[in-house]
């Protein structure tokens, strides 16, 4: 299914959220012109996934207007740590767009960066609830803890599935169980439910994570926005990789990549043994897995409104096509 | 007078704010030893200036145990700024001690600024007070403003006295009016009180700022625990280098040190005519000016206790030799 079509019930939301964004950089266009430009480059739509869990979760219960900032929050904050993980990695190109660091610099997208987390808090905070504010920033430093793991991870070659599916809870999976956690608190769910949204959200962003993590193997770099091979030119094992060293102990590229920080030729090997493998498939398996423990509850909500959105949205995201 | 004389009233509340930080450091010595070792590092104690002036505007009125965790965001705030600063200028020492990104790289710089933010926030929710919270986003963002402009600003020689005090006014004297104006809120002082306070934070920021350039003159390396000349260094005009370019227009190693030619001895050259210069006792007259600013209406205050130790504190920062 279409995204859009998922997106349907909330469609006006999500635009409202967009309208937010142009709201922000036009607010510097006379004040501060330099900003506007950095802002009005970054704030470009993506998936909006995590303010759709939001408003998909929120309009679950009583729908409310506060569920619109805590919307907005959510995607500032992810394109906040985007803009400061392009700058940690010195990547060059984002969404088939040249990154603030490359353009403008890094120290100009630490700054730009640390600027968006602070609008992200202003649209947290503009919730008016506390707990709301409060888990927004726990996330926050949860995000942080998770992407300091894979930077003190690069180049290490005795990564686990259980170390991988750590950092990536941490990483990701926290962002999309915060987007729907907060969205059932808002909206007044009771306890019961924002639990079963938290999990959904969380099992949702593990089985994310995974998928994305296979396309940086099997995706072209039209597909991706972005070259190839990132992860593993950066020294991050990943689902695929980690399987890849798993398979074949003894002659493998990988460990040519990360000894020698060679780039070229073995990347090209070893994304053509994750193609010509199983292990995409294996990989595909355990983001299945993943979709069905986020799914697994849903029935149990006590919603007027029916979950189906939510279902949809999981199937998507366990679509490497998508 | 001394600082510890000065903060004599507080004393017990900053000793928590220290314990704050080494419980902080401590919850990850197991769990996270890598993000241990670094927040051990920069959690040592400073002046502690921005907590303390959280403490004593709140001491004011009804002594809240919510000041305290206000004063921990307050200083945390500042240590994650101080961390991207260091990562964005580069800086090797600060504090006569090693700076994060010079020791872990700028990478885990940014990570570890972020983590740092990231629990500043959630000291501030701790607060309970969404006008808190709100107020620290936004100084927050104002702050950012303040280093982008600066950054954007670097090694261009237009700078006004007026850019000069619009540029810390942001950059500094945001950060200390919030934390008198939020030590004055979470101790329900009237309206007109905390008005008072944010305004003594505000003008005492500006009056510490511009000080602070005059060290970077005037100030040994020993004194500074950094090295002279950092801000012509990195192409910054502060007041003295400002003055000093209005006051010798045409041979100017100012000049010469932007337009990077021979920076080593320009920079020498430019410290030595600063000093031997009306410029700091100029420089100094300004901060005086700032300071009277601040404790003008200080009188005003409805307060049970005195006001006295913002007096006294006012006189330090406005010593260059504190």
């Amino acid at each position: 299914m279409e995204l859009s079509t998922i997106y349907k019930p909330i469609q006006k939301e999500l635009t409202e959220v967009e309208n937010q964004f142009k709201l922000l950089a036009e607010s510097k266009r006379t004040v501060f012109p330099d900003l506007y430009k950095m802002l009005s480059h970054i704030l470009t739509s993506g998936k909006v996934i995590r303010p759709a869990l939001t408003l998909l979760a929120g309009r679950l219960y009583n729908y409310d207007t506060k569920l619109l900032p805590m919307a907005t929050a959510t995607e500032l904050l992810h394109i906040a740590t985007l803009v400061h993980d392009d700058a940690i990695d010195k990547a060059e190109v984002r969404r088939w767009r040249q990154t603030v660091s490359r353009i403008w610099g890094e120290d100009k997208a630490i700054l730009v960066g640390d600027y968006l987390l602070a609008k992200a808090a202003e649209y947290a905070a503009a919730t008016e609830n506390m707990r709301v504010v409060k888990l927004f920033a726990e996330t926050l430093a949860t995000i942080c803890q998770g992407e300091l793991r894979q930077s003190l991870d690069a180049f290490n070659l005795e990564l686990t599935c259980t170390d991988y599916l750590e950092r990536i809870s941490r990483k990701t999976a926290s962002l999309f169980s915060m987007a729907t956690e907060t969205g059932a608190i808002l909206s007044q769910a009771p306890e019961e439910s924002i639990e079963i949204l938290r999990d959904y959200g969380y099992n949702l962003g593990i089985a994310f994570q995974i998928v994305d993590d296979i396309m940086d193997f099997i995706g072209t770099e039209e597909e991706l926005g972005k070259p190839t091979g990132c992860d593993l030119a950066q020294g991050t094992l990943t689902l695929p990789s980690v399987l890849l060293l798993e398979h074949y102990p003894e002659d493998n590229s990988v460990k040519k990549i990360f000894q020698n920080e060679d780039n070229g030729e073995s990347i090209r090997r070893a994304i053509e043994l994750v193609r010509n493998s199983s292990i995409v498939q294996e990989c595909c398996r355990v983001a299945s897995d993943y979709r069905d423990r986020a799914c697994h509850n849903l029935h149990l909500l006590p919603a007027r409104s029916n979950h189906q959105a939510l279902v949809e949205l999981a199937n998507y995201v366990v679509n490497p096509r998508r």
